[in-house]
C-alpha cells in the first residue's frame, strides 16, 4: 500500500516565528505525524503550496488539480486549509481511477491539543478503504464534497441539504 | 454515522500510578482522543475488560465476541493490546452485517509521543469506509487478521504468507 | 509560601482562533501550567493586560508598576512578552521589600514543544530563593534587567556589557 | 553559569518497552527537557544510576555522595526517584561549597501530562539562586530535606514538624 500526500498549507501547517511575533504557514507537518505514528505503508510527500486557504486562487486550484491528475499513485491525501477545502475538493472531481481525500485541522499540528494527528489518521484509513472519488475527512467523518460545508460558528464540517449545495 | 467503541485494555490504556510505582491498564483513553479531535459522529464507549492482552483468556474472548455480536450498531471499533490482537480478531470472524476494526498502540495514549491518536483516527476512517468483516488497523494500514502478525523485533504489524498463517 | 502571578499577555498566552484564522493573546496559560505541575504553594493569578508586548505603552507599564507596588505578597512573577520584557523590568526597579521575576516564552504555552512550562518553573524556583529585587528569567538563567537584552537573531536572552546597557 | 546534572533514575526517566510490555527506567530525560527549553547556561549531564529509588542501596547512596563531593561545579541538580529522595538528600549533607538540589517527578517526563519539565525548571531556578546546602525541589517548592517527607496518599511532598523528622 502506498499513499501520496500533497500539501497546500492551511492551519495544519501553521508555526510561530517569535522573531516576527507572527504565525505563518510552515513546512508540511504530515511527515512528523506519520513518522511518530510509525506507519509502515510507503508514502511520498510533496508540497504544492504553503498558503492560508483563504488566499488560494483559481490558478492555485488548477495547479493542485494538475498535480493530482498527473500522479500515478491511486491513493491520494491532500492537506488543505479548512476555509476553502470544499471548493478545492469540488475542483478535483472527475479524475478517474483515484481515491482522493482532503483533510486539514482546526488547530495547528504543532499545538499540544490538536485535531491534526487524528484527522490525518482518519484520512489514511479512508483513502485505502474507499472506492474512487473525492472525499473530505474532518471531525472523524467522511464527507461528500458536493454536500458539505464548514460551519464557522460551530467550528466543524457538516452535511448540508442538496437544496443548499 | 455512529460508531460503537469497545475497549479491552492493552498498552493504549496504560497509565502510571506513582504511589505504587507501577504502570497498569487504566480507564479507556479513546474518550479523550475523540473529544480532543472534536469528532461530530455519534459514538458510545463501553469497557469490556481492562487487561494486558497477554492475560486475556478464552472466556475473555468469548465475552468480547458475545458483546460485539449483540451490538446493534454496524460500525464497531475494538481497542485491544497488541500482543494477542490477531487472536481476538480471528475470534470475531463470521459475525454478519458488521464492520469490526481492532486497533491499539505500541506506546500508551498518555505518552507525549504515541501512535494511539493516529491509530484510532485510522480505525475511525476505515470502519465507516470498509464493507462488513473483521480488520486490524495498525501502523497506518488495514490488515486482514487471517494474514497478519505482530513483528515483535520490529515493533510493528505485518502481512504474512498464507502458508505461515 | 505564596506567589502572586501577574499576567500581561505576550507569546506565552497566544492561542489560535480558527474562525478568524488568527493567533491572538488569549487567557493566561500560567494556571494550566501550575495545575499540571501539581504545585502545593498558594498562589493567585491576576490578568493586568492581554497584549503583544510590542504594543505595550508607557501607561500600560505604569499600570503594571502600580499593581506590583500595591501587591502585599512579597513573591511576584510577571508573565510578559519577550520583545519589551527588559523595558518593563526596568520600570519595576526600586520597589522595596519584593522579589519580582519576569518571565515569558519564545513559543506559546499551548504548543506541544514550548519553553513556557520550563520558564515558569524556573521563575517559581528563583522567586522564592532570591533576595528582593527585579529579575528576568529566560533560557534557564536569572538575569539582571540592567544588563540584559533579547537577541532576536539567536532567539534568546543574553547579558550585555554595561557599556551597551 | 554552569549546572552539573547527575541522574539516578526514578519515575522521571521511566519509558515503555512494548516488546516486553514493561516500563523501565530509561536514559536520562533531563537532556531533552533542557534542549526543548532552549537553555543557554552551560551544563553537563552524568548518569550515575538507572534505578527505581526504592531499589537504591546504601552503597548506591555512597556512590552518589562520592560523585557529588568530587564534582568541581558548585551548582548541582540530582534527578532522583521520589520514594527515597529525602533519604538520599540527607546523605548529601555537609558537602562544603556547593548548592545541591534534588528533584524528580510523579509522572514520567515522557508523559504528555507530567510535572517533570516544571520541576527541572524550578530546580534550575533554585540551584543558581540559593546559598550552599542541600535542597529538595518538588511541587513548585524548595524544601529542607531535614523537615520534608513524601505524602504517598496525596502524592506530593510536604513539610513536617521537627518532632516527626
Amino acid at each position: 500500500m502506498r499513499i501520496k500526500f500533497f500539501t497546500t498549507g492551511g492551519t495544519i501547517d501553521k508555526v510561530y516565528f517569535d522573531a516576527k511575533s507572527e504565525f505563518e504557514v510552515g513546512p508540511p507537518q504530515v511527515l512528523e505525524v506519520v513518522k511518530e505514528a510509525n506507519v509502515t505503508f510507503e508514502y511520498d510527500i510533496e508540497s504544492i503550496l504553503q498558503k492560508d486557504s483563504l488566499d488560494m486562487t483559481q490558478s492555485d486550484r488548477d495547479l493542485v488539480r494538475q498535480k493530482v491528475a498527473a500522479e500515478p499513485c491511486p491513493h491520494i491525501v491532500v492537506t488543505h486549509g479548512t476555509d476553502t477545502m470544499v471548493k478545492t475538493a469540488r475542483a478535483l472531481m472527475n479524475i478517474a481511477g483515484k481515491t482522493i481525500v482532503l483533510t486539514g485541522s482546526m488547530q495547528p499540528a504543532r499545538f499540544r491539543s490538536t485535531d491534526a494527528v487524528f484527522n490525518i489518521g482518519t484520512a489514511v484509513g479512508a483513502v485505502q478503504s474507499l472506492t474512487c472519488g473525492v472525499y473530505i475527512v474532518m471531525n472523524g467523518r467522511v464527507f461528500d464534497p458536493r454536500r458539505t460545508r464548514k460551519n464557522v460558528e460551530q467550528n466543524c464540517f457538516e452535511e448540508m441539504d442538496l437544496a443548499d449545495a
